[in-house]
């Protein structure tokens, strides 16, 4: 069976798996990174892992016909903390059910391939890297601004994945030692000021008057006050919007250039909801990585917006089941 | 000719040099790790790129006629920015004239061998992950706490040098957007608060009267507490002392933190100077690190102080210029 496409002439084939907060999404992948057929499919209400390995396993039998040759692997990315040595998925905010699942064995189970599991961030940061904004680049540190921050880190070309398979959590940089408290415990968490969290700590930095003045045009009270709520205020020329945005980006600034700092890399993508509003924050993002690294790898700054949308994850986790297999 | 020594049945042996602001150490190792020779050697006036090349050149060949098979290449580490690649020195604040000096290929030449030229802290953190208190650790941060703070990152087994040679500048990790100014134009560089200079930043935040009782009892003014004298004042009961390095290794706390949280390498080897006050400083440092990092990496954390002294240097340089040659 041959299917038109650029990959049809890839030696392997692999089954690229990104499971959401909302939608499954699935593709068949060759070597190359060409994606051959992909899928998207609503998880509704089935969030469990049995109901998901399920639905993986039905819709990846449909896909794996498509195939120009039979897929030999399947790589499945997942939200939250995950084990990649021993493949557990130890928890996932977004799929609470999800608690110490052994999701690689029972996917790999289910599909009769090898599997391998990973956090979805780091199979986004394999696919800009191989097939998106950061192409021809060795060393790479994806983040996606959304709720959180999610980070994924491609050193010497691969994922890097730590000791305990907790690498890139990069939201989880400290960037006040004393800041505001964060979900984990700690406190001054970059993911505080520097995603979807960020509007309501720059907000309540403002003077009450200003405050009171931003909240009453959103209409919502500070914690409503969403990256998109504040970037359409910004866009219609409101100044305390702005502003917010201005803060974000420092932030942010300041967490890439601690990350420039300790690992010397100087390629940056950004994805995740936020970076649509790309305008609002690089800017002064910009300034302050500039005020805080050596200008030898200031100028060697790469810092651009992920390019694979939604397919990043599918042809990520693809490329690294075929790397390992 | 045969020496004496554990590593006379090594199949290879390597010069390693260890360039410091004041003294030249050099070493002929086995790939085991075994030192069989070492020289330590003042610099005196001898600063310059040509006269510490020329000390190196005639310090190694008496050196290597003691090595049991002649040495298939030489290492060399140098306090400064170094750009591994290309092998030039770019910048070293302790050694001012070696700016953009193409060291590599001048000790090469010296030497008639094969030559790495490294960051100082790039090889004490492999001679610490080979040979010292990092041994069987896959990945390992090597931070020296001095004048400022030296970083080395092993990961997956080796140095990570990133793209251009900058990776473990760990002193310039950011701990508080808005602190203390540093050297590099920065603010708030993870070395203001947890190296020498952290002292006169910690006093500067007691009050008035605190910070007057405690420079009247050590004799000096603010920018003269040195680690040693605060060391001394705290050992005799000062709780002002005390203090400072609790801040003090409230801060180390929270670089660590930033690193575990970014890298998921949970190996810290603590050398430099300031690591002899070990006591003083790590259980605030261990409660800081609980404080921000996910219970799992906690737990499997392993901070201890550096091991091999001052042979780490010569070690670790020998030993990459083993694994490259």
């Amino acid at each position: 069976m041959i299917l038109k496409g650029e990959g049809v002439g890839d030696s392997k084939y692999a089954i690229g798996i990104d499971v959401g907060a909302t939608n499954l999404k699935l593709g068949i992948v060759g070597a190359s990174g060409d994606v051959i057929a992909h899928k998207l499919v609503p998880l509704g209400e089935k969030k469990s892992p049995g109901e998901i390995v399920s639905l993986i396993a039905g819709q990846s039998k449909e896909l794996a016909g498509r195939s120009p040759k039979g897929p030999i692997a399947a790589g499945c990315g997942i939200p939250g903390i995950v084990d990649f040595e021993s493949g557990i998925i130890i928890q996932s905010p977004n799929l609470p059910q999800w608690r110490d699942v052994p999701a690689r064995d029972e996917i790999a189970k289910a599909l009769g391939l090898p599997t391998i599991v990973d956090n979805d961030a780091n199979i986004y940061a394999l696919g800009e890297q191989r097939m998106g904004a950061g192409r021809g680049h060795n060393n790479l540190v994806l983040l996606t601004l959304g709720t959180g921050i999610g980070g994924g880190l491609i050193l010497d070309g691969d994922i890097f994945h730590g000791d305990v398979g907790f690498a890139g959590e990069v939201g989880h940089i400290v960037v006040e030692r004393d800041g505001v408290p964060c979900g984990c415990g700690g406190r001054g968490c970059l993911e505080r000021y520097a995603a979807s969290h960020g509007f309501a700590t720059h907000a309540s930095r403002l003077s009450k008057k200003e405050r009171e003045r931003l909240l009453a045009e959103a209409g919502v009270d500070i914690e409503g006050l969403s990256a998109q709520l504040v970037a359409r205020l910004a866009g219609q020329g409101n100044g305390i919007a702005g502003r917010l945005w201005k803060e974000f980006g420092l932030y942010l600034g300041v967490g890439i250039a601690t990350l420039i700092n300790i690992l010397g890399v100087t390629t940056f993508v950004i994805g995740g909801g936020i970076a649509k509003s790309w305008d609002l924050f690089i800017g002064p993002a910009r300034d302050e990585i500039a005020r805080h690294t050596y200008a030898r790898n200031c100028e060697a700054l790469t810092l651009v917006p992920a390019a694979l949308g939604d397919n990043a994850g599918v042809i990520g986790a693809a490329l690294e089941a075929i790397s390992v297999n």
